[in-house]
């Protein structure tokens, strides 16, 4: 059942429209409709909040703001961020207050009539002036607080990092050539089908059930238990299908708000985040503007990395404080760098905040570094794929981070690639990028359960955004030898399913994978112990599981699943079930390459990427259909950020609010894609050896794409998007 | 927390009209309503059933009939029951087809163009006579199948027994006085407040989700998977509140129909029986003809019992052999009686099936041997409660069926009847009629869980029907000494809740309350073990729980639950969950005896019920308030079964359809009630020592009222409800 190409379980049930999402929720109570007031202003100070007249809007039930927070803070990461604004606005987009009405209307119409006061202050649109300034402070009252110095707040610097490694001016002492840019990245959005909605149901004894497009149950489930002090089984967080995610919905959104609207209006309410309101005031990926200077010997030998990250936060953390530690960490990228300096800095500024995006903060930096690498290779004539063989890491390097590389593909996909491109009669304009992805272990837990009917339940809180359950189901079928109409997954909310981590760093089949197998054994395990009693059996090699039966080898005498599960409940006095609560010991280490191949029109500078090869090593091939599904959607999405997307802002104010305005890849876009999956370097943790492909393949696609231009035209751009504007420019340029 | 009186848990919610009951139920998608078509001829040939007009009918979404089935028949005990009739049908409201539409109106449509051509046969009304004849047969297909011989059906006959004991003859010889009489009850309806509502879902990989008011989820799984053909976990029941069942929602009623109409119809299918159908087509008490011979000596002993019960079953056994095997058991009630031939008979009839109501076959059964126990003392001008002492059973005792009685306390009840006639000067006018209960030992299952908020869930699947969840609160609060607060029920679908019987039997608290006992106190010793190493202890007894810490005695060293729950999870591994599945060994046998006081109005035969005195044995209360509440229904039921109710019949059709017409108690029938509740004769097996109390005090109230009509006036009446009619009819006959 492993490697099979079996469709993801809930497809028929999306592609019939029966999948429910939280949009789909009914209740027996009527729903209300909970609408938010955004700022308008980028930063100031709230004089005053008058809702009187929108309580008197026919229908309208309840107005919150920050006063109906007892905890006025919460955060993904650190608690910088305020659930409504509180004292200060300070991004356009800040949530300022929230109703709930019987209708759409009636929720606008007291929007309208809610009365806000603010004082406007000078606001801060660029992450390094953000630095170097004192007279704005972003988080002035997290300072006045005393707050600011224990979470590691500086001025607007949120938080850094320094790593060093040998001696980095020797380092570029050594090199033949010494190359330095500046790398910038736009804001994107994840542009999941799905916006954000949540739907809260107060109920005074039991707490909150809350319904939300999430990556994580037990996440929300725990901030929304802080936040309104409850104990975290009197939060709820049921089970529904996913949009689409992509790292956007890792942190809390609407939530607080539909809560604190239910509790407020004794009734349930959903918020429904429009598009326009996604695209204005939601959270894209952070973007990022790298400073890189790269020394490289003759031979190809890098021998120094400087490197200084600074992601733009906007006003708010969230993930942004992890994502500079793990890029920071891995700015050295797959190669051997013996001197480099690697600095990362998240930078306040008075923008709307960013999180976590498929690869948070790598596809930023591969872009830089890559294309560095590449630049290098071009100055010494050298091969694309020879200068990272030259330099590529190999199992138990110790990275500048300390951690050590568990993995040793990056020279069978270089090779791969290599063969690929001698076959390429235009290999010179092929672009090239790689990347290198640690999968982290991680705790997590799964409840498997044998029913009276033979059928293996699969109890589960996990959010499935690739196809986890998929594999489960394959998992628990390869142990048990039974088909997967034999397996059930069971979702529970969050007060009694097993805990399980937020649905990223492509860990979940990684993590969860590992510990549903795990549970699967220990219940074949027990099954076969009763078996042996059973039939009479002293040694478990005697028994044979088969079509969920032990048969006595060599004999037909055998006892059904079925029978053993109704003996263990009956005689035995327990149920068969198996919690498997787990962590994964080792990270695991995988890599990739990707190749592009364009056209640009230099009348208008437009970039059609023609064809994206793909070279990534998994491990162990799961579920093809899933895998090649994963890649191609990474591809995409990596070319969307490489040529065509970015929310376009009038210094800080968001202006592109709906797909007309944002180009997303449309089908005219979709490139050719070859898909090269290499198996047989297998993770030590990850379930039969795999590894998480569900980010990687999103990282080097842009780097790639930016070589081939550079290789195609000899402009070397370093910003993204390579939109027709900006590449017409640089062409022009270098004409001029 | 045990012999606190806490309201239900979930009666602020029903106050509320927060309660979810299946009629609340909203889904994503369109339900539609169900309808069905009952047969109007008692007994026949189906010769046609044309459906094709129904199917024209605009928002018709599915017909069904039996060819929809695969699997014709099931039943509560036998598989007698036709889902919907086949060949035959069998009485007049027989379910034949069902419709679902968009609306109750097409529905209605629909079902009125359903044409079905029936040659009318012969049918039987009167048990006694089906007994006599092989001419009509009602189940002629099961002898013609071959089935009957080995269900044990003979004739019209579908079960019977016979148990003996001494020499009856000789024990009438013995006998200075022998009475003889026939004593008849009529149908009554159990009056649920909610009426039989289903609702199905149909998911073509998942199966069915069905929602239902029934006293037992599990059972209709079974049932359900069974009839479809489906693994049990594929058919999951869903938690609802249940609207009142007195034993009428035991058997499987409008679920197949759901079941096999959203099947058809691509959608889920609600069917609200509606009040109208539930009198005259639904399944009331099965009425009884019971001959009765006693024989008694002059000191009032008795010498001998002949005893024979006719149930008439109608159509269909439902629940009737077993509730035939438990009253011919016990029909020597709580005496000793040397010789004694006990026989009980369950005989078809073409009328509606009867099925469960609260003690099953008790009340008619003991309206015919306490009856006779009065009028034997009577007879020999002996008092009420010295006859009964006389012959009283005690602990130990071996009845006629070969069980042991498993309790003490019915002499305990006895004195205590006296000392308050003793204190009553209207004493002679005191009806009196005693009653024995056995609480029956049955398998059971429950699961708790520690949380990492330090809360304690109980997972369960068990219908509610009297208040077992706040009794389960109660037990988990005492064992752990925390608030009900902290303790939360969950309730989970059929495929994963840990099974319980059907909440039947007054036996719910005492068999899963037994299992939740159990798994608190295991989990408890592993809080504790989890706890020592925690704080160094070596003893248990150095640890105290306390406010949902474990505390290390004679120290300020504490641990909480909190604490507990995540280090076992983190560091051991292991969620904190028990669950504990088994069998209470001992039955419990109680006892109770009522007093009724009333008034005769001889001008118009009607009875007023001025007063019923309660006394009955519960081994331990565990909440007075709820205890209350179940001894004061019972009485009111029991009332209404002696002076008021019954479904009014025209030969076999039922004519009473409405509660103007069926005379349930009002507010104005409601007798002054003094309720004695003895504890201290404890169970060996229920939770402290308690016994199961829904059931035994509806048993003695109509005898005790018709003993009292009988003291007042003079006139035994043999025949309940005692309606003005039937008193006006024995007061005339006797006087003339």
């Amino acid at each position: 059942m492993i490697g099979k190409a079996i469709p993801r379980i809930e497809s028929k049930d999306k592609a019939r429209g029966k999948a429910v999402y939280t949009g789909d929720v009914v209740l027996p109570q009527k729903i209300l409709v909970g609408k938010i007031l955004y700022s308008q202003v980028p930063h100031g100070i709230i004089k005053n909040i008058d809702y009187s007249e929108a309580l008197k809007v026919p229908g309208v039930k309840a107005v919150i703001t920050s006063e109906d927070f007892k905890v006025k803070r919460t955060g993904l990461i650190m608690e910088d961020e305020m659930i409504l604004a509180t004292g200060k606005v300070r991004f356009i987009g800040e949530k300022i207050a929230a109703v709930a009405a019987v209708n759409e209307e009636a929720a606008n119409e007291a929007l309208s009539k809610i009365k806000v006061e603010i004082e406007e202050l000078p606001h801060l649109s660029d992450p390094l002036k953000a630095l170097e300034t004192d007279s704005i402070l972003v988080h002035d009252d997290l300072i006045k607080e005393g707050l600011a110095e224990s979470m590691g707040i500086e001025g607007n610097l949120c938080s850094s990092m320094e790593l060093c490694q040998g001696d980095i001016e020797k380092g570029f002492e050594e090199a033949d050539v010494v190359i330095e840019d500046t790398f910038k990245t736009s804001k994107v959005h994840h542009c999941f089908i799905e916006p954000h909605v949540s739907l809260a149901l107060w109920h005074p004894e039991k707490g909150f059930n809350v319904w939300t497009s999430t990556q994580g149950y037990f996440f929300i489930q725990q901030k929304l238990a802080a936040i309104f002090s409850l104990p975290i089984t009197k939060v709820k967080v049921m089970p529904v299908e996913s949009g689409g995610a992509f790292g956007g919905k890792v942190s809390l959104c609407v939530e607080p708000l539909v809560c604190a609207l239910s509790m407020k209006a004794g009734q349930p309410v959903r918020i429904t985040v429009g598009r326009d309101e996604e695209f204005l005031y939601g959270k894209p990926r952070f973007p990022a503007t790298t400073k890189i200077k790269l020394g490289v010997k003759k031979d190809g030998s890098i021998t120094a990395l400087h490197s200084q990250i600074y992601y733009d936060l906007g006003a708010y953390s969230d993930f942004g404080p992890i994502m500079m530690y793990a890029a920071t960490n891995n700015a050295c990228g797959p190669y051997k760098i013996p001197n480099a300096k690697l600095e990362g800095y998240a930078v306040y500024t008075n923008k709307i905040s960013g999180t976590s995006f498929r690869a948070p903060g790598v596809p930023q930096y591969c872009f830089a570094l890559e294309s560095m690498i590449n630049r290098a290779a071009s100055k010494l004539g050298m091969d694309s794929i020879e200068i990272r063989k030259k330099n590529a890491v190999t199992n138990g390097y110790v990275r500048v981070s300390g951690e050590p590389i568990n993995g040793n593909s990056f020279l069978t996909v270089l090779d791969k690639a290599k063969e690929l491109l001698d076959k390429n009669p235009k290999r010179d304009e092929v672009g090239i990028a790689a990347c290198i992805w640690e999968t982290r272990a991680g705790p997590s837990s799964i409840l498997l359960r044998l029913s009276d009917d033979g059928r293996i339940l699969i109890i589960t809180g996990v959010c499935d955004l690739t196809g986890a359950r998929t594999i489960f189901v394959q998992i628990v079928c390869d142990v048990f030898s039974v088909e997967p109409d034999d397996v059930e997954i069971i979702y529970q909310d969050s007060s009694t399913a097993p805990v399980t981590p937020p649905s990223t760093g492509s860990g979940t089949i990684y993590n969860v994978g590992h510990v549903v197998k795990s549970a699967a054994e220990s219940l074949k395990s027990e099954i076969i112990k009763i078996a042996m009693e059973r039939l009479e059996c002293s040694d478990e090699s005697e028994i044979e599981i088969s079509a969920k039966k032990a048969v006595k080898k060599g004999t037909d005498k055998s006892v059904s699943f079925a029978e053993i599960s109704k003996y263990s409940r009956h005689k035995l006095g327990k149920v068969l079930m198996k919690e498997a609560s787990s962590v994964a010991e080792y990270n695991a280490t995988l890599f990739g390459l990707q190749m592009a191949e364009v056209d640009v029109d230099t009348e208008t500078g437009k970039v059609d990427v023609k064809k994206i090869t793909a070279i990534h090593d998994v491990g162990k091939i799961m579920n093809p259909l899933l895998l090649k599904g994963q890649v191609e959607g990474a591809i995409l999405q990596g070319t969307g950020f490489a040529v065509l997307e970015e929310i376009v802002f009038n210094d800080v104010k968001a202006l592109t609010d709906n797909f007309s305005d944002y180009a997303v890849p449309t089908i005219k876009d979709v490139p050719e894609k070859e898909i090269i999956i290499l198996e047989g370097d297998y993770s030590k943790d990850g379930p039969y050896g795999s590894k998480g492909i569900g980010e990687p393949p999103v990282v080097p696609t842009a780097p790639a794409i930016a070589d081939a231009v550079f290789k195609k035209t000899g402009v070397a751009i370093s910003e993204l998007p390579l939109s027709p504007e900006r590449v017409f420019k640089a062409l022009k340029e270098k004409s001029s």
